[in-house]
């Protein structure tokens, strides 16, 4: 008989604590639709008493139906001096109408007297009747003991004492916080055996570390070997100071080497991809390094090791790669690169075999491409397009022939002048040639306007379509402005969305291939759809 | 009476399979003497039998004095078909003329099979002569033992039989290595109390491990915890896949939290310093999250929380951060409030009373700011200048009175065509105007090329400065390229680096902001330096 484990996400809450993660209620709601295809147990998704983003992210979220995630609001116990039914942060919790709530309180006696400036004991009456007023309207709540570990080493009678206190009061999880990272696993191993000794009483728990002491997944993992029940952290360790437990790492770890089972184990193969879209969402780097999902993960110096490695890769690979979703990099060899490919190519309704040339010239290609600085992940239209192209069916509905951009601010305070034209020739080859101009407010968006007015009339469906998100990273290579930079271009229409890329020195021409990407498949799809 | 160990770091060899992190000979003699002035043990220089750099490592470090270090050569046993004294491996390890080799042995019956191609008897016999054949000729010589811990788990008799063969044949210290870094650390220990039992004696051992399952560090605790003598790892943890044991994160924890003496505990303060300057010089950036080490280790947000830290620094970070060279950042953001303020002008030489109305004008206007998309986390010469100019002085030493870029590609295939012209007055208000104009590869590059040219004149010391980095995130809000972006942008010259900001609807504009405000921060604070 196999355990199970719940796995509480709080990369929308805790995650967004770090220093350079930034999401829009947008992305968190990305994020969230994201994990809750992954299997997560329960998605975290602000603190709704602390501001407004985070009220409106649980008033959408309740539009969209999650296949198995249950959301999550997080908040504090009341403040000392009101009760519990007065407290403002009590009610932006039960506000957020979400079917858990976190609560978390203080367990670190000099917390206590320091930050919330009460008495040990009125502290014990807060955690009490904050539990007791929040549990009849929640399906679970779960009880956050902050600075856990710290407290229990000052003084272990008066941190279990608040354990006690929330137990009774109904929580449904005791969830033991090393808030501030610093415990190392023999130590968390030996406090938890203790503390379960000085309950004398089944309880049930949880455990959320943090990496201060690069310790956080070994502790997650212990926490579970003593018996806890629920695992908090975030996709990618992303959090404040070094970050929470990784998701990444503790889900394949339980998975794949602990015997224990949780929802999202079922859908292990999803992991890389959900943890390198979370990082492309964010524009944040995602780490070559990170265990299980990172792009060096399983990558592999060529050289006589080669065929032994594709021979027996049980003797150099943990696990395979394949069990995460991520791939094996072989540098001598594209095998992995053409399972891939026709993998993705099925998606977009090409039944191609591995043997097939034209896979060996995509992967080549897509390689090629990769080199130069492209990324295909976030642009599934690009590839999309790309493969359709080296099929022999290139899809293209109009040509670019050539643009001018001139921004200017001719006085210091006076306002910008911005202003793009176009030559664009509709059909391309043979068409008429349509040279117009447009303004913006910057230069893509001047841009973007005048490639539009010279479509419109021949493809008034473009109309339809708009521009949902624009990023733009920076290569690795050469420092500073002359550095290649890489578009992406997100867009959509009332039937779906889809991400398109480009690469340049040059930031606009970068930014005109994206768009001239994400026209082209606006029209390519409309056209395969009325054919079908 | 505590206890000691020993700190083997292989950065040079083991760390350099990682697959962005190169050095070259020169800069690998750098590193060498930075790890002994941090009071490494043992310096692993590389695998002289394999690449003419690493035998040239060997040969160019004896003209160096050492302070504490011991170099190690590292190599495998000799090859099957030989005897240990006619291996050109085994010849070419005592060529290096170290102090001290590092010979690696198999282990895992599969990869004696497979790898090596011999049986598990004549596997044996190498170990046994391989080491004696090198033992009379070091002063220390320590066998890693491959694959250990899976080696152990496919055939324990056979494993505890290849390290009895290794000890009996003189090795100082047996090296038991996580190869392929999958092993979790509660099996960790159940398989290091099994080998003691089994072998019966007492024997100085050390632990190798790798991060693949995100527990490397916790794995060499627990290691040490058990009985080991010796760790090895690499700073940063860099090293193939995701990378080796982080001895930036193991040396503190060893030192401050576990009473165990090493000689680079004495030299903790130089930690960060140390680690930053190895990825420096392999010009790789520094991860903000590390441990113990990195920029956001001891980073807090939130006003609250900041002026309970400056009280009480104990209960928000788990060490001081000045015990590894670290410093506490305070981060002014939304949350922020006046603390913060206070403590960042400290910093830029400003003593400001929490009461000063100047304060509540900078928190005031950073809030403004910070509604408008910027953000002064990484762009801090940006809030100095802020700063400054609420106090009165405002530092401004030219004009950008007007500028134009035009971008264009005139035809589908031709090359671009990009050109800014710039209109700077020096000094301001009064000065001559210069109107000039430059070439770039992309719209960025040529407004940095014409202001520079437009200034340099005036300013020449603007040389010594290069534009490091370069970053743009789209601003939530308006959607698509119509969309706000905030750029940063990180100079450095020879006495630093500092970061600013700009944020616009057009993405050169917000660029030109970013540009200006680090040209004049360079110039004001050279000027500074020159008054103080």
């Amino acid at each position: 008989m196999s355990r199970r484990i719940e796995i509480y996400d709080t990369t929308l809450r805790d995650g967004t604590q770090a220093e350079e993660f930034n999401l829009s209620l947008e992305d968190k709601i990305r994020v969230a639709l994201k994990l809750d295809e992954l299997g997560i147990d329960y998605i975290e998704g602000g603190w709704p008493g602390s501001n407004p983003k985070d009220a409106r992210f649980f008033k959408e979220i309740r539009d969209y139906q999650l296949k198995h995630a249950r959301i999550a609001a997080f908040g504090s116990t009341h403040h000392p001096r009101k009760e519990a039914h007065l407290d403002e942060n009590l009610k932006a919790l039960l506000e957020a109408k979400t079917p858990v709530v976190t609560i978390f309180g203080k367990s670190w006696t000099i917390h206590v007297k320091e930050a919330l400036k009460t008495t040990l004991e009125r502290n014990l009456e807060i955690i009490e009747s904050s539990v007791k007023f929040l549990r009849p309207h929640v399906e679970k709540l779960f009880y956050d003991a902050e600075h856990f570990f710290d407290g229990f080493k000052e003084d272990p009678d008066y941190a279990v004492e608040t354990l006690r206190r929330a137990w009774g009061a109904g929580a449904d999880c005791l969830v033991l916080c090393d808030t501030n990272g610093g415990t190392l696993p023999h130590e968390l191993v030996e406090i938890i055996r203790e503390v379960k000794k000085r309950l004398g009483q089944e309880i049930s728990f949880g455990i959320h570390a943090h990496n201060d002491s690069d310790c956080a997944v070994a502790n997650s993992l212990f926490a579970i070997l003593e018996g806890a029940t629920q695992v908090q952290g975030t996709m990618n360790g992303v959090g404040e100071r070094c970050g929470n437990a990784n998701l990444c790492s503790i889900i394949p770890n339980l998975v794949l080497k602990m015997g224990v089972e949780c929802e999202a184990g079922k859908n292990l193969p999803r992991l890389t991809e959900v943890s390198r879209f979370i990082f492309e969402l964010a524009n944040l780097p995602h780490p070559r390094n990170l265990p299980y999902v990172g792009r060096s993960a399983f990558a592999h110096k060529g050289g006589v090791h080669v065929s032994a490695i594709l021979r027996h890769p049980r003797t150099y690979e943990h696990i395979e790669p394949e069990l995460v979703g991520n791939t094996r990099r072989v540098l001598v060899s594209d095998l992995s690169g053409r399972s891939n490919i026709v993998y993705k190519a099925r998606q977009f309704g090409l039944e191609l075999s591995q043997e097939d040339p034209v896979v060996g010239k995509i992967v080549e290609e897509v390689k090629k491409r990769e080199a130069e600085g492209y990324e295909f992940e976030a642009a599934e239209a690009s590839l999309e397009l790309l493969m359709y192209r080296l099929l022999g069916e290139p899809k293209q509905y109009f040509e670019l022939l050539g643009y001018r951009v001139l921004d200017m601010k001719p006085t210091k305070e006076g306002p910008l002048l911005v202003e793009a034209t176009v030559m664009v020739r509709v059909p391309p080859g043979v068409g008429e040639v349509e040279h117009t101009a447009a303004v913006g407010n910057g230069p893509v968006n001047a841009l973007d306007h005048a490639i539009r007015k010279a479509l419109e009339r021949f493809y008034p469906q473009l109309k339809e379509m708009k521009l949902e998100d624009y990023k733009v990273r920076v290569l690795p290579g050469t420092p500073g402005t002359g550095a290649r930079v890489r578009v992406l271009i997100t867009s959509r229409d009332g039937d779906g969305q889809w991400g398109t890329v480009g690469v340049s020195h040059d930031i606009l021409e970068a930014s005109c291939q994206a768009l001239i990407e994400s026209y082209t498949y606006k029209l390519f799809r409309d056209r395969q759809r009325k054919e079908a």
